[in-house]
C-alpha cells in the first residue's frame, strides 16, 4: 500500500514504448498512464509523480504533463486531491487487484467449446501481492544479482545455441537437474527421460486434462480445491465430483461415482494446508490401481514446509504408474519464470510432449539454462532454505497477530506450509465482511469461491510469504476496523 | 556441417547439470553425452572433444573419459575412427535433425480427446538449422550483444516488478510497441487494447481453434498448407476442406462447405510463397462478412520480402471485424524467445485473454520487457532491414545454384519472400530422392506431406536464412549426387 513508491525508470519506459505512437505528446503519454494504470503496472493507491517531476524525468513540458493528468482525471483513470497530489482512482483496485475481472464475451461468435472454456472465468493470479492476496512469494528478496549474472554468463557464452528451437520436452539439463532435485527433496522416483518442462502447473492441468479426459468423465476434486485445477478441468466437459476434505486431506467414500482422475494437492491441502495422511495416500493409490485412473500429485509449494519434515511426494509410494506429479518454480523462484515440470509415467511422455508440440512447441531455452544453472550452484538450495526461515517466522506472525487482535472475527486453521494460512469467519459473515475488508484497502482471498457445491464455509485465504513483518502488522490492523454483528464469541 | 564446432564450455555445463546426480563420475558423463546427444544439443557429425581435451576441461581423469566414450560408442551413441576422433553417431541424424521423431502413444490410456492430439503426430520444428531445413532464422548474426545489454539493464532495475505475475493479455508496454509497429509496416489496424501477447503462433491457433471451433465445423485450409496449423486446428476435430491454392493463392469455389473459420497465410502462401491477390482477399473478406466466419491471417514471416513491396495485411482491408491477424517474433528476432501476438477484432479480447489464464496464465516479463526495448530504441529495424538483404542474397544464390547445377531434379517456384524456398521434383521421385538426400545429409523438407488430400505435389521446401553461403553451395553440392530414373528433361 505504498503511496510513493512509483520509480522514475518506470514512467520514462512506459511513455518511450507509446513514444512510437504518431501521436501528439500529450496523447502518447495519456496511452501510457491509461495502460500503466489498467494492466495494473501502477496499482492502485499509488501516488503519480508531480507534474512537474514528471516534466523534467521526461524531459517534456509541464503543461503536457498537466494536459495529461486532467484529462485522465475526467476519464475517470484517476483522482486528483489538493495537496495531496494524483492517484490511481479506487475503481482500478477493484479491477487490477483485489479481485480478477470476469472477462466477459460480448457478442462474438464463439464455438460451444469456447464458451464452456469461458464459462469459469479468468483464473489469473493477482498481479500486484497487496496484503493479504494469496500465492505470491516475495519478489523482494529473491537473489536477483545472481540470476542475473547467470543470465549474463549464458549469454554470453551460448546466446546462439539458446535462441534456437528447443526440444519440446525440455532442456535436456534443466531435466537432469529437475530429477536430480525431485528425488533429492520429494523422494520421487524416475528420471530425466520422464520429465517434462512446462510453463506453469496451469499448462500442465490443461494438457493433461485434454490428454486424458473425455467429455463426461469423472474427475474426483477435494473440496475446497485450488480454483486454476477446477477451471482447466472443467474446461474438458469433465464431471467434476467435489470430495470433503478433513484434517487427513480427501476423504473417499464407496458411493462416489468412479473416477478417470483424482486431483490432489498431498503436501498442502489448498486451501485447508493440511496434508495427505499416509493411510489416505494409500487407500487413493489402492483406487486408482483397481479402477485403473490416474492421479494428478499438485505438489505446488511443498518447498515451503515449516513444521518438521514434509511427508515424501505420494508419488514415491506408487507402484503401478498411475500419479503424474506436477512441481513449478512460480513459487520456489518466481513466477514470471514460467517455468513448471511434470514427472510422467513413462507411457505418457510420448503423448504429452507430443500434445505440448501442438499447444505451445516448448519453453524459452534461455530461462530453462539459467534454472539449470541456478540449482547446479546451489543457488536454489540456499535460496530456499533462507525463504523458508523466512515464511516461517511471517506465518508465525500472522497467526500471533490473529489471535491477538482479531479473535471475534478470524479462527485460524492449522497450517504447517504454503504461503497463505486458512481463516474460518463466523458463518454467513464473508460477503460483508469481504466488501468491509476491500473498503479499507485489504485483498481477503474468498474460500467460499473455492466450494464445487456452494455455499462454501465462510473464510478467507490469506496470503503472508510476500508481506515484511509491518505490511503483516498493518494489514491486520486495517483488518481491526471490520464490523459484524455475527461475530465469534472469544 | 561442422565437424569442430564444440564448445568445451557446453560440455562443462552439461557435466555440471549431470553432477547433481548421486552416480559415479563415469555415469555422470554418459548421462550428460546420452542427453546432448539424444536432444540434438550436440549435433549429428560433430566431433566430439579429444579425451584428453575433455578430460583436462573437466578436470577429471582422462581414464574416466576414455571409459565413457567407449561405454556411448557401445551403446550406439558414438562412432569412433581411428586418427578421427568420435562423433555422434549417425542414428541421431535422422531423428534430432532431418525429420521430428513421430512419437507413440505405446499403451497409455489416453482419452478419446487424448487419441485425436496425439494422432497427427509431433508438429515441432527442427532443433538443428541443418541444409536444407525450412523455417529457421539465421541465429549466428542476431545481434546478441545488445539483447543482453537491454536484458542486464532490465534486470538491474527492474527485475522485482518483472519477477511476479504477469498481465495475461500481455505487457502493456510491449503491446503499445506491437501496435505501432504493425501499424506502420503492416497497415494493420487496431489498438494496443487489442493485442494478445502469446507464445507461439502455434499457441495462437490451438488457442483459437478452441475458442471458436466446435466438432465437426468446417475449417477452409490451403493446399498445400502449414502443418503446424493443420494439427493444431485438426485437434478440435473441426473438419479441414482442402482449398486448392494458384499463383493468386487460395481459390475459393461455390460448391465447397460453408466454412465457420478460414486459415489463410496471405503474404507470403505457406509453403507455395505466392501472395493471396488483392482480389481473392476481397472475395475472401466478402465470403466471411456474408457467411459470418472467421479467417485467421498468419502472417508468419512478411518481415522477409524481398521482390518490391509487400502488400499491406489482408486485415487492413476488413471492416467486418472478420480476421484476426497473427504474427510471432520467431522468425524476426529469435524462436527460443517464445513471443507471437494476434491483433483480435474486440469482441475476442476478453474471451481470448480468460482462456489464456486458463491455458498457461500469462508469457514471461522480462523477455517481453527487453522486446519492447529491442522495438522503442530501433534496434527491431535495423535488424530486419540488415537480415532482409542479407537473406535476399541467399535466396538468390540457391536459385541461381540450383538453375545452373540442378536443372534435372529441381524446378523453382517463384517465392518473392519468406525463409524457403519451394522446388518442384520429377514426379513419382520424392520418397526416392528424400531418402538419397538423408544419405547424403541434407534434410529436404517435404511437400507432399503437406497435403491434406495425398497424393501431393512432388517436392521440397528448401530453407536458406540460415545458411551462409558456403552452407548453400555445400548442401547444393551434396544435391548433385542423387540420382533418379525420372529426370526433368533440361
Amino acid at each position: 500500500m505504498s503511496t510513493n513508491s512509483t520509480q522514475p525508470g518506470l514512467w520514462l519506459n512506459l511513455f518511450q514504448a507509446a513514444q512510437s505512437n504518431p501521436l501528439p505528446l500529450r496523447a502518447q503519454l495519456c496511452t501510457a498512464l491509461r495502460e500503466a494504470i489498467r494492466s495494473g503496472t501502477v496499482a492502485y493507491s499509488e501516488r503519480l509523480p508531480a507534474t512537474r517531476t514528471l516534466a523534467a524525468d521526461l524531459g517534456i513540458s509541464r503543461v503536457t504533463v498537466e494536459a495529461a493528468y486532467g484529462q485522465l482525471e475526467a476519464e475517470g483513470y484517476l483522482a486528483r486531491r489538493v495537496g495531496q497530489g494524483s492517484f490511481v482512482a479506487a475503481r482500478f483496485a477493484r479491477a487490477a487487484e483485489v479481485e480478477p475481472p470476469l472477462r466477459t464475451t460480448a457478442l462474438a461468435a464463439l464455438s460451444q467449446r469456447g464458451h464452456q472454456l469461458v464459462r469459469g472465468g479468468d483464473c489469473h493470479d493477482p498481479i500486484t501481492p497487496l496484503a493479504f492476496a494469496a500465492g505470491s512469494p516475495d519478489l523482494r528478496l529473491f537473489p536477483h544479482d545472481t540470476w542475473r549474472q547467470l543470465c549474463n554468463t549464458r549469454l554470453r557464452h551460448h546466446a546462439a545455441s539458446l535462441a534456437g528451437y528447443g526440444d519440446p520436452q525440455g532442456y535436456a539439463p534443466l531435466r537432469v537437474a529437475i530429477a536430480a532435485y525431485l528425488h533429492q527433496a520429494r523422494d520421487v522416483r524416475g528420471s530425466a527421460d520422464q520429465v517434462l518442462v512446462l510453463t506453469s502447473s496451469q499448462q500442465a492441468l490443461h494438457l493433461l486434462g485434454n490428454l486424458l479426459l473425455d467429455e463426461g468423465d469423472v474427475v474426483w476434486m477435494e473440496e475446497p480445491a485450488y480454483r486454476g485445477a477446477r477451471t482447466a478441468l472443467a474446461a474438458t466437459g469433465a464431471k467434476l465430483v467435489p470430495v470433503p476434505v478433513d484434517h487427513e486431506g480427501m476423504c473417499p467414500s464407496e458411493d462416489l461415482p468412479s473416477p478417470r482422475l483424482i486431483y490432489l494437492t498431498p503436501s498442502h491441502q489448498y486451501p485447508t494446508g493440511c496434508a495427505l495422511s499416509l493411510s489416505r495416500r494409500l487407500a487413493l493409490l489402492e483406487i486408482a490401481r483397481k479402477q485403473h485412473c490416474w492421479i494428478i500429485e499438485d505438489d505446488y509449494d511443498s518447498e515451503f514446509h515449516y513444521d518438521g519434515r514434509p511427508q515424501p511426494a505420494m508419488q514415491s509410494l506408487d507402484r503401478h504408474d498411475r500419479v503424474i506429479y506436477l512441481g513449478t518454480f512460480s513459487k520456489a523462484l518466481f513466477p514470471s519464470l514460467r517455468l513448471a515440470y511434470a514427472m510422467l509415467p513413462s507411457t505418457l511422455i510420448e503423448p504429452a510432449t507430443t500434445v505440448r508440440t501442438l499447444y505451445d512447441g516448448h519453453s524459452n531455452q534461455l530461462m530453462q539454462a539459467v534454472t539449470a544453472d541456478f540449482i547446479n550452484r546451489g543457488h536454489f538450495a540456499t535460496h530456499l532454505r533462507y525463504m523458508r526461515q523466512l515464511y516461517r517466522s511471517r506465518r508465525d506472525l500472522l497467526l500471533e497477530e490473529i489471535t491477538a487482535k482479531l479473535p471475534h472475527l478470524l479462527r485460524v486453521h492449522p497450517s504447517p506450509g504454503g504461503l497463505q494460512v486458512m481463516v474460518a469467519l463466523p458463518p454467513g459473515s464473508e460477503t460483508q465482511l469481504t466488501r468491509q475488508a476491500r473498503i479499507a484497502g485489504v485483498a481477503t482471498p474468498s474460500l467460499q469461491s473455492l466450494y464445487l457445491m456452494p455455499p462454501g464455509r465462510d473464510g478467507w485465504l490469506l496470503g503472508f510469504a510476500a508481506l515484511s513483518a509491518d505490511e503483516i502488522r498493518a494489514g491486520v490492523q486495517r483488518l481491526q476496523t471490520l464490523r459484524t454483528d455475527l461475530p465469534f464469541t472469544a
